[in-house]
């Protein structure tokens, strides 16, 4: 997000307390709908509405979709309910279902009998498909036309239709059944024979995605194919809806954050930083920390029970610990990425877990060595100083297996794999590191 | 990525064997340019040279830069020069020069003389942009007008250029000097009334962004006005090019690729995790693995220098050391991913700074209480038992404050925040941690 431009806060305020509603919207008319939002985010709830009461209907709705989420449920909260009805008509169907689902249910409800039958029928269809789905990421406002008509009978069409920007670009070809049977561009309108058929001009059998296709496919298809936008489809391949290529960059950047914020035990903000309230970071926070500090318990009651009582030994724990924590953590996160970004599938199982073999044995000789020197000068002698490289081997193998199997194990259950993986990883590799570690000792000092 | 359709290649195989270059084309003019890079994938150098010497060069050229870079590199160094002239000069100004970029610098010399002058001065020019910067990002292909001609004569020069898909539908408009003055949409341009003034209809003062303006902030803008495309713009004001939605889901795309890897101690692979040789990955691996060891040699140089002796103050090491590494790896996520996405900027810091101090006092209370009752169990007596949660809440404290300081640090003096900024902090959190617990231990047990 842009951060607001404080300094045309208290201009803001002035034409708004002076009543200055042309000078306010000859302004709002006159930048991005986003650049309004953020100049404005600062003003009080009662004021903004006096700003966006002052303009048009089309452009309030635009500007009212950049403000974050929880700002316009506010905004929803402050307000009576004639605000609300044509401002949800006039607003994008996705980002009017983006902000429903925010909402009580019992205000949606309540809500919804102010909005047209027509697009009360489109929120409960939208509201209804599966988070993380391509339905949930789509808009229904698109445009089409039927395979019959001329380039130049399109283009006219287009004109008094006027759709939005985001989707006059791409215009999808559809039979009587509303079956999608293909599609064109703009351009490839303007630029052909104003007599020459949509159906000769368009491109066949289009890619596109199912309605339930979960949001990575998507994502992976419009970028792989440079889209504008994607085609949505139910399962007689008739057209619902279309994903387009912001709405997939803001997915892909919330989708980055979040698996960020995953990798680190934390339950995704879904909001900024600094937004976040004390309360809400400690839950999100605290909650893993608990569970891994459960982990971390066990751990010590593992150590606690077959105490390591050579001093040197003792000095060698967090740096055993950390060996198979790094490795492991390492392994995840190449899985996790991999898996992710479409780079390889669950069936590529076989060679990721040789790979993972593989890279094991060779990190785990890359670390060994130089465990091994460090060990010499704290252990009594060369012989007893082998527990350490074994050790190591031991854990950096124990690390990547760990790391590698556990998010193929979560995604072959239909899992999210970058769901808490990580963390899981470390406590494993600590709890089992630390046992080996113990088993080694005690194989060659007694 | 999309993996090859492994039943089209006996397919493929046959038909080049058959040298069936009609049916060739006509396949490979069917479906879409990234479609065909998909499936023929699998061939070896000199039937892929075949298969797209069989394609028209414009369709050649498309098809070409949607394989891997590292295969596209290989298909360079395994033909001869003649092939090359023709094939850069029908590429994207932007693929093109990420293509040199990967070639040895002497090859480049070479090459850069079969194509035509103009072009040459472009790739230089983008050649010596910095990487992560918009220039890095951008292409050099666009259209544009003068502010005096009508929208019905935009549309007919339009038509006659016929330029890329990628970049008909927002048009720039330039003054005599190519000053950027406004742009226009291919949308507002059918709309308009055929005779209205260009310089009437469009936007005027565009957003933009210059050509040394780092990456984040292209994607954030980008991102935030919903573009299609986003003009990069020279000191003087000047249009020197274009960073189109396609690429910067791309870059967005391959950052949290990048920085997930790096967070977890791995440089950047940059290409697919299967790809990627086991050499490559040892290397990519075991350095950060080995400066970790380092690290981890420290702690333990430390541990063996003051040994913690009592059996239940060694068996709670690893508990103490993984608080404290677990809430420094949430508070330096939290700290990368907001910087990263906008969220919040350096000049934050004071509130950065107070929000984790009061995060780490509460987190470290919440994981102090069960410490207390853990140690109960293994300790001789309360009050000695009392070192764990005294421990726990310094290397919290410790975590929180580490993890949030360090990427801000890091942002001062012009690095990445996320250049493994996680591993730095579970290093140091580690090493000061159990300085601290035998602080602590000293303190309380003589």
């Amino acid at each position: 997000m842009v951060t607001a431009n404080p300094l045309l806060l208290p201009e803001l305020r002035g034409m708004l307390a002076e009543g200055d509603l042309e000078g306010l919207r000859a302004l709002a008319t006159e930048i991005h709908p986003a650049s309004v939002a953020d100049f404005s985010e600062g003003l009080d709830d009662a004021e903004l509405w006096q700003l966006l009461d002052a303009l048009p209907l089309e452009r309030r709705a635009d500007v009212f979709t950049y403000y974050p989420i929880a700002r316009q449920v506010e905004l929803v909260k402050a307000t009576d309910r004639q605000h609300l009805g044509p401002l949800l008509e006039a607003m994008a169907p996705d980002n009017r279902v983006d902000l429903l689902k925010e909402l009580d249910p019992d205000l949606v409800e309540q809500i919804l009998p102010l909005v047209a039958k027509a697009e009360r029928h489109d929120i409960r269809m939208l509201l209804s498909c599966p988070e993380n789905s391509a339905g949930a990421l789509m808009t229904t406002e698109y445009a089409s036309l039927p395979a019959d008509v001329t380039a130049g009978e399109a283009v006219a069409r287009l004109r008094s239709q006027a759709p939005d920007s985001e989707s006059i670009y791409y215009i999808y070809v559809l039979a009587p059944d509303r079956r999608l049977v293909g599609s064109i561009s703009l351009r490839d309108l303007i630029l052909a024979r104003p007599g020459a058929l949509v159906g000769d001009l368009m491109q066949r059998d289009p890619i596109a995605v199912r309605i339930e296709e979960p949001r990575d496919e998507v994502v992976q298809k419009l970028a792989r194919y440079d889209f504008l936008a994607i085609p949505v489809i139910d399962d007689g391949g008739r057209l619902v809806g279309i994903v387009t290529h912001d709405d997939v960059l803001d997915a892909v950047r919330q989708d980055a954050t979040d698996e960020a914020q995953r990798a680190a035990a934390i339950t995704p903000l879904g909001e900024r930083y600094l937004d976040a309230g004390i309360v809400t970071m400690t839950w999100k926070r605290g909650v893993w920390l608990t569970v891994l500090f459960g982990t971390a318990a066990v751990t010590a009651m593992v150590l606690a029970r077959a105490p390591i009582t050579r001093p040197w030994l003792v000095a060698f724990i967090p740096l055993v610990i950390a060996s198979g924590g790094n490795s492991g953590n390492q392994s995840a996160t190449l899985v996790i990425t991999a898996l992710s970004s479409g780079d390889c599938r669950l069936s590529d199982w076989p060679r990721i877990l040789r790979r993972e073999f593989a890279l094991g044995l060779l990190l785990g000789v890359l670390l060994a060595l130089p465990g091994f020197l460090l060990a010499l000068v704290y252990a009594p002698s060369p012989f007893e100083a082998a527990v350490i490289p074994v050790t190591i081997m031991g854990v950096v193998m124990l690390g990547t297996l760990v790391g590698s199997t556990l998010p193929l194990l979560f995604r072959s259950v239909g899992l999210d794999p970058a769901l808490m993986s990580n963390p899981f990883v470390s406590a494993i590799v600590d709890v089992v590191g630390i046992v080996i570690y113990m088993l080694v000792a005690i194989l060659v000092l007694d």
